[in-house]
């Protein structure tokens, strides 16, 4: 049995004056993004996919604007979910914190649908920037690009995205979004402050860009222009999947502290160059996680085998450097073995918890944790 | 039998280039932040006591910085529990953000050793701010200074600290401390940032504050002083105490939507008026969670019975407006009645989950969750 909330797609309300809003599931980021559009405020969590609130929570999800507003974890106030056994209940209240007893809102948040439905989601939401600067900056080497971002986040300057294309992914975005970016590894980088404010944050990244071979910085004061480039950033699994029509990406997510983050994108590279498979990559480098989209034709075995080979070797070097097998994708069925990995005994944890909530196994079983016998 | 982690007080990792650290549960915030010094980083969550840092992931602690760092919620990485059966889990790995699995960091934090002993915790760190400027402001009235700190957090200001002392609380403070603060509704205010950007968010705050009826704004240059400010707040229950020797405060601690909070102590401060007992209010503004200290003799029932009263009250009308029973203080024995108004349902789901992890209900028993039959 399937559960579709895609039509509970109410905005139940919205508190300007308390930067909170209370949706149903089905409500899309860019429904509730026009529909706040009066009030100044935003809701800023953006994993590019116009995808549902409800959706977002269950997964965890975050995205490009994480590394300033943080992912849905730090976002949900208050969920409502229905429990296995038909119980409904509220986790959380509008305070913008709480020491009342477990963080129910957090252990479900995450959960892939398995501990329960989630039905109505309270979010908090952030003010619109009174000055917002763009700026696109191609480098000599992946090296420096990625360095780049890693000292922009450790001087602690509050950039609103700083999103990492690498060669390989310009050239497929500029052929998908018919662009005419140097075919270079490149930096997206967003700024959201006061007029003063941003100009200061701006300069001071350009200097460090500079620094690590980033010579061609170029800002970009229209906002057609702006949208244009971040639409392409938004299309880039489409832009990988048009380099071999009739192919879908294997998307790797490892999540990795800061000072690996070079060392992994290095590795992998290399790894990947020497593959027969297309393999752009992006990602979110100032929180340290990054994709490798995999080009693969799913009907030809040593295709996925050849993507499996490859993601394995990233999951376990990113493990190894203390990091994690999935930065916001999630577990679902593909990540199970290395969910293992990562947790080791807690694992087992989960999966009482599980047990605990949902005995009958029927909250997307399966998933997340595998095959489970119903107590 | 009670544990004792006091002494587990090493200091085990700290990678200043991924703005993270791994300590021992009986580490205390002071402790790490001098051993930080020479870094360029700190720890920011500061609830006044100088708290182990375990004890702070148990109780979910926040304070003076969270309305501009967040709590203990959003500080901590992963953590090292022992379960009620022995085992040793490790909760999450030193990536910013995962999606793998359930948030069991999350789960531990807040949950008053109630679902195992926390042993050891990976934190994440903030660089010192380039400039720091710190103000007081004394208000004509109470709504006057409460107004302007929600203010403050509407208009999107990265404040780093906006404290409430009513004019009672700066009276008892006075006279402890050995201060000559107006004896008025007063703001202590603390801006981080660039030089530039600590002088923008001042001149703003100062403006809404004037236009508050703020007119006595002070800054400070001297970090003799400010220090000695902050000393006066931290030490304000002792304050609160000296008013009446021998006797205890009894705290409130309600934390409720922003645009609620001037109606909230308004409200409570009326009450408290009319009241036999000394009832000075301090508060975290900027989060909508503030604390009245009711200051009785505890050998004396009518008093126990009147603090309960007023802290009755407040509650009750701070789950009316959509906050909750304690924003930063915990359940402990004190609060389970709240816990139950303020959850519903929701409790029956956490004493399932309790009595799944800690069957034979070691654990803390008694707390939180009240007296429960072991499995």
């Amino acid at each position: 049995i399937s559960v579709d909330l895609s039509r509970m797609d109410a905005i139940l309300r919205v508190s300007p004056e308390d930067l909170d809003v209370t949706v149903q599931a089905g409500v899309r980021r860019k429904q509730l993004n026009e529909y706040l559009r009066d009030t100044g405020l935003f809701f800023p969590v953006d994993p590019g996919a116009d995808a549902t609130l409800g959706g977002m929570c269950a997964t965890r999800a975050s995205g490009t604007t994480t590394v300033r507003y943080g992912a849905m974890r730090e976002n949900v106030l208050a969920l409502t979910v229905v429990l296995a056994d038909g119980r409904v209940i509220r986790t959380g209240t509008r305070a913008r914190k709480s020491a009342a007893g477990y963080d129910l809102t957090r252990l479900f948040v995450g959960s892939e649908g398995t501990l329960g439905i989630i039905t109505e989601v309270t979010l908090r939401l952030h003010g619109r920037p009174e000055a917002t600067a763009f700026a696109v900056c191609a480098f000599d080497s992946l090296k420096g690009a990625v360095d780049t971002a890693i000292g922009t986040i450790q001087m602690g300057i509050p950039i609103a995205r700083v999103e990492l294309l690498d060669d390989v992914m310009v050239a497929a975005v500029n052929r998908y979004s018919k662009l005419e970016l140097p075919e270079k590894n490149t930096l997206f980088l967003e700024f959201h402050g006061s007029i003063q404010g941003v100009a200061e944050q701006a300069a001071t990244v350009q200097e460090l860009a500079l620094h690590n071979g980033g010579n061609d910085f170029r800002w970009s004061d229209r906002e057609e222009e702006r949208s244009r480039l971040w639409q392409a950033r938004h299309d880039a699994a489409y832009a990988c999947k048009a380099l071999r029509p009739g192919c879908e990406n294997w998307a790797t997510d490892v999540c990795v502290p800061l000072s690996r983050l070079t060392e992994v994108i290095t590795f992998i590279r290399a790894e990947a160059d020497q593959s027969f498979l297309p393999a752009p990559i992006l990602g979110h480098v100032g929180d340290g996680n990054f994709h490798m989209a995999l080009v693969v034709d799913r009907s030809r075995p040593e295709e996925i085998a050849e993507a499996e080979r490859l993601n394995r070797l990233l999951v376990t070097k990113a493990l190894e450097l203390g990091g994690t097998c999935t930065g916001e994708h999630g577990i679902g069925l593909g990540k199970m073995e290395f969910l293992e990995l990562e947790h080791g005994a807690g694992i087992e944890l989960m999966r009482t918890i599980k047990q605990a909530l949902d005995p009958h196994n029927i909250m997307n079983p399966g998933k997340l944790l595998g095959p489970l016998t119903p107590l």
